[in-house]
């Protein structure tokens, strides 16, 4: 899955990946904003939670984040909408990882679906000390076709 | 999607339905019971948000809980575990839905999953005043193939 | 306290038991559901804490959810709502405990109270590597009786 | 229930009222400080919420805390525990009520409970414009005596 | 910063103190009680942290509540309000400190600031075990102008 | 206050602003992630809730977040610490803002504080429909100065 897919991906914006979500999840009352929109920082939340769980199948352990870019927020997300998230691995460096991920929302009642927010996140392995330690490069190929087929 | 498909796949419990999951999130530590496993009453929450998800997108509107049949609790879930869960429409009545929910858990850094629970639920489609309403059949056979694709 | 006595109970349904609840709260704002009610997954958590107090108590340690059978939602929850849940031991096994559990809602500013839900519990008592132990059935009698009065 | 029944029962504090008690909730881990106790605000919001529950009942209608007075916190309460809380009303102005409350912790697995804490908390009956109004006082001898029986 | 100083702020409210808030936060949706307010038991809980905020600086370690007087409630706080608290040491004794809170809220998009609420906290200073230990009071008057300047 | 001196004071890192920090508020035991660090996405909820506040003071009415870029996480929070974020509005376009945030952490019983992340976020003023709509430039230079005194 090259990085270039990816690009095209986020330009075609009329309808989700086809793969199964990282995320996928509903959007409560409490998740609220002064406004009654659903919270930005939730949204936020969730993308990292879509982004750990690819690093921590490619890292094979404990990792963190440590930046994220091109953080853009399309459309407000609603009370009761199904937020889908979908993160890949786009890269892996010698202990980093860069993850894009999207977040879709799907209106409770209704089946289409709108792009909400996108981003790329950085992560990078650690040991136990929570020092930086290299990624086993090894089984990356494999992990990333099984992760385009789950 | 007859409902004797769905009974095989209860038995065989080898590994999760090949759909996309109706959610799927990360058990966290406020989530826990004071034994430090996930709390059972976190569990049922999000089985029940998995089937409003399909009562609603097979109401086309307001839907509530009136039961829950045959929860099994078949192993504990972990923080940290990615929780998806399936949910599939397999009776359709006059103003009722009976809805089939299976929880999967996987371990953050692993590939193989493993069941944690199942359970039936009854929805009823409600109208503007909470009472019972019939459900627009017309649309109900396309609705399952496309939710069985998405 | 006999199961008999618990079925008499469930059919007349005009007032609460008049023991002590199992567990008392209020609902809040945060626990509705996109409707605007209180979400069915939050009573569904609170009937799992009050089976689990009879369950500690009975176990004397700890023990875990397998089961729930015949959750019915009879009526919805409001915010602000008193929901009273009472829980009670109706049968134990070698290492397996049923506990039925109530649920009342009162009106935060009247005094009558209705019943908005009922379900059957069953619990096993683990060990500390989490499997099956055998429950000391000798104070089980007297237990029974001080939990009726409290 | 006269204030005097309510000091002797402060001084003695070996076990709890034999009334119902107006809150009991388990205590959670998400409800910890950063020493691993159970947070004071949370105990401090359940007292508030039981209260409140006396308030709304005598006053028949929205009320709002406006003083706290003599919060004691006489034991920690730990992950587990049943906290039962016990509001009682102890005088009505014209538009104010003193509500007496205090909470008990049982262990888990024990019989036996200790008291946590106690306070006095003075709310006032608010009309629709959030100003104080006055208390309808003729049925509150009454509201007292079914309050004792719950 | 004697104790005569604060007890001037308190009945000068037209507004709050020039220092850096102990604790400054947004009050959200998820807070709110019944009636929609900000619920009292979460100012409480605010107000709590501050004073332990102040508590751990000044007692070097682990501490906790035992005591609240004088706690009003002089006005609501409303959904989006910035909240800002302001906790100092009015005295130290062996083992024990009192606290002096007092939050004002602001609303979202003013600049004017209005008092909600005070009340004094006595925090004590406990050992591993959970005892009350000595207070080192050699380095709390620079503390203590260390504080007052953050 | 002008985006020169922000950039200088990002490469200083040896101690926060000495101006009232936007949010402070205490990492809890609820806000942790699997590994048992402050969540990364609560971090993301705590700088988006502190550029909001300097959003709604500068739009004078509601506005939501477009953008978010350069957000690096420079160490990880702990349970406990103190956590003090700051907002500064670096550039005000025809509805948008840019706002830069930083945060910082200080362990509960110590002095010496510590950066841990920082990023520039980007909101739009809304009108009631949720549309861009221009912002009143006439007072934002005062607007600044109050800020940084406050």
């Amino acid at each position: 899955m090259p990085p270039d897919d990816l690009d095209d991906e986020s330009v075609q914006q009329d309808r989700p990946p086809r793969r199964s979500p990282t995320i996928r999840t509903i959007a409560m009352p409490a998740d609220t904003n002064p406004a009654g929109d659903i919270f930005g920082g939730w949204l936020m939340s969730q993308m990292d939670l879509a982004a750990g769980t690819v690093a921590a199948l490619t890292a094979r352990g404990r990792s963190a984040t440590i930046a994220v870019e091109g953080m853009k927020f399309l459309r407000p997300v609603k009370v009761g909408d199904e937020v889908s998230l979908f993160a890949d691995l786009v890269r892996v460096g010698r202990s980093s990882m860069h993850i894009r991920v999207q977040a879709w929302r799907r209106q409770r009642e209704q089946e289409a679906s709108e792009k909400v927010t996108q981003a790329t996140f950085t992560f990078v392995a650690l040991d136990d000390d929570g020092r930086a330690r290299p990624i086993d490069q090894s089984g990356l190929a494999d992990n990333r076709d099984q992760n385009a087929q789950r």
